[in-house]
């Protein structure tokens, strides 16, 4: 059994998870860093087990653009070739194709695309987006799908599924790599019915698991906690639930709540490329004058590299001199704060605490 | 006893030495990685102890730039400013007034110039560089000096000896930090007597060490050992000996053959940001297409974190994407790669086999 659902709160839907892939066991409810170019940014694969990470992920259009499937075959893999020998989970590539790239045409078949890169035209489709996740070797692959923007007229919005569906059977259909599991992915915008009718057409093609699409794409909170609901309650319980591209810690604990367990942002690692610590009381800006002879940790109570090792006064001199080791160690700092605050979260479902707990952190996170 | 010469060849002039100072002791023949703004660009502390880096070279005139004095005696000095618990080596500032300031005018007090940041006005002379350097609290400090380009007419580095030798004197008598060492600069362009006449100038003075400055400032390589002829006979057996700002491997082992024990460099640090590796056979360009499928290490053979870990393809692609793990890695294997030379070289003098080794490595470094 690849998942199992080891606890459920009393109060909530929140629930205790294990997530068996080919390179290790997760615990969830999960936060996965993103590895957008094989890295992530400034961090080598020792520094993601410091920081607690469990799943690193992938993202196939960009390792399709560069270094390109060739050479991620010559590696044997991305597991080799990025030396990270814990579990990868990629995306299809869709959300970057509607987002970054200059979209040409879409078919049955998938998408015509000029690459953001070099203008280079490339075909992506749920065939190539399988085949480039079967040769990354990727422990979870999920489906070709058509993100939608928000807000999206009705009828667009019902198209769209339509095609997602089609796509997510073709993805399904697909060669895998061995051992690969593969998501299905809810869209429908803010449309419950559509939720619903895609939620209910991926269960019955089946998959290892199901994510949340289309949310975290500039609607108001509200709407994103809309969607979950519309979704969750038909997805399968002992199947594992992922909400993509969400990575603010209330919001998270929010949709745990709701029955979700894994969850992936790039946030934690853009904001510190910009001079942002997360914390558990907020957002610091530690490029600040007011840090200027501060010997505190960036994070009071921290247990991180960054934090057991330097002071602000420190980072924050490493940011305005624009020395890399900056951003490397607010990188470092706010992974573990992401992948700490989720320990934090299993431990009190596990303790029966959960409901209390979230609405505590709510006022600061 | 700070300095202790510990076996000297029978063939050459090269010595092993151990140099104590107040933060641990250091081998010799050894090299210095330069940490300019308050981190070796791209490392941490801990990564400085995985490359056997022995020495920390921080610069007086970029910290007092920035992030300036009183920053950095908020925190205690340099080594607890970024976490480094071994030896510290400050240079005067001089050399980068001199190359990278706007220089205003130069007196018996020293320099006034433009911060080539934000075009502030400074004033830098042997007070002001001893003061700095006490406050960072380095192991070693050495004297303020002139620094003379190359070519340079004898009249001119006849007046340059003088002040260099008054400045050496003003900050020989200065204050300085607690179990501080201070070096004093042999200066003199290509000229042989002006050399000796600085040499033993200093020596009147009187210094813990004695470094040749004003050697690879783009001469040919020819002018730099005469530099080095001209100087060393001079300097006293019992004392440590610097050659500055030099970092080629085999023009390091053909100084230390002429008696030489300290050498620093940009080098290795700098062309690693630029995508070289540095090898036991030249200089490797890593973005090159010919190692896009190479699964092979940055260098064969080699034991630091990248080679262990890590392919050309992979790093080649990191270089190309852009991405900072990859200017990181080859930082990490090219300090390790120059310490490990010095390494192997202290094997040489000590198995008695360093003349031989030395013609042996000069046709591949």
């Amino acid at each position: 059994m690849a998942f199992e659902v080891i606890y459920t709160d009393t109060r909530t839907k929140a629930r205790l998870g294990r997530l068996t892939t080919t390179h290790g066991v997760v615990e969830t409810p999960m936060f996965m860093v993103v590895g957008t170019q094989g890295t992530v940014k400034g961090l080598e694969p020792r520094d993601l087990l410091e920081t607690r990470s469990q799943v690193v992920l992938g993202n196939t259009y960009h390792l399709m653009l560069r270094p390109g499937r060739e050479i991620i075959a010559a590696a044997g893999g991305l597991h080799r070739f990025m030396g990270w020998d814990g579990p990868i989970l990629t995306d299809s590539g869709g959300f970057q194709v509607f987002s970054l790239a200059k979209l040409r045409k879409i078919t049955d078949k998938g998408c015509v695309f000029n690459s953001h890169i070099d203008g280079h035209e490339f075909t992506l489709g749920p065939a190539e987006s399988m085949e480039m996740q079967r040769v990354i070797g990727s422990d979870i692959a999920m489906v070709f799908d058509e993100c939608l923007p928000f807000p999206c007229p009705e009828d667009r919005a019902i198209k769209s599924v339509e095609q997602t569906l089609k796509w997510a059977k073709a993805s399904k259909d697909a060669p895998h790599a061995q051992g690969q599991q593969v998501f299905g992915i809810v869209q429908g915008g803010v449309y419950d019915q559509l939720r619903r009718k895609c939620a209910e057409g991926l269960v019955d093609i089946g998959f290892d698991g199901y994510a949340v699409g289309g949310v975290s794409v500039g609607e108001p909170e509200n709407f994103m906690y809309q969607a979950v609901d519309a979704s969750v309650p038909y997805l399968p319980e002992d199947k594992p639930r992922y909400v993509m591209g969400l990575g603010v810690m209330h919001q998270m604990a929010e949709c745990v709540a709701r029955g979700v367990d894994m969850f992936d942002c790039v946030i934690p690692t853009r904001v510190a490329r910009h001079g942002t610590a997360i914390t558990r009381r907020g957002n610091v800006a530690i490029k600040a004058a007011k840090w200027a002879f501060d010997q505190g940790p960036v994070e009071e109570g921290c247990s991180c590299y960054c934090c057991r090792n330097f002071s602000r006064s420190y980072v924050r001199h490493l940011l305005n001199a624009g020395e890399i080791l900056g951003m490397r160690l607010l990188t470092i700092h706010n992974v573990w704060r992401l992948n700490e605050f989720m320990a934090e979260m299993r431990t009190a479902i596990a303790g029966g605490y959960f409901a209390d707990w979230k609405e505590q952190i709510k006022e600061t996170t």
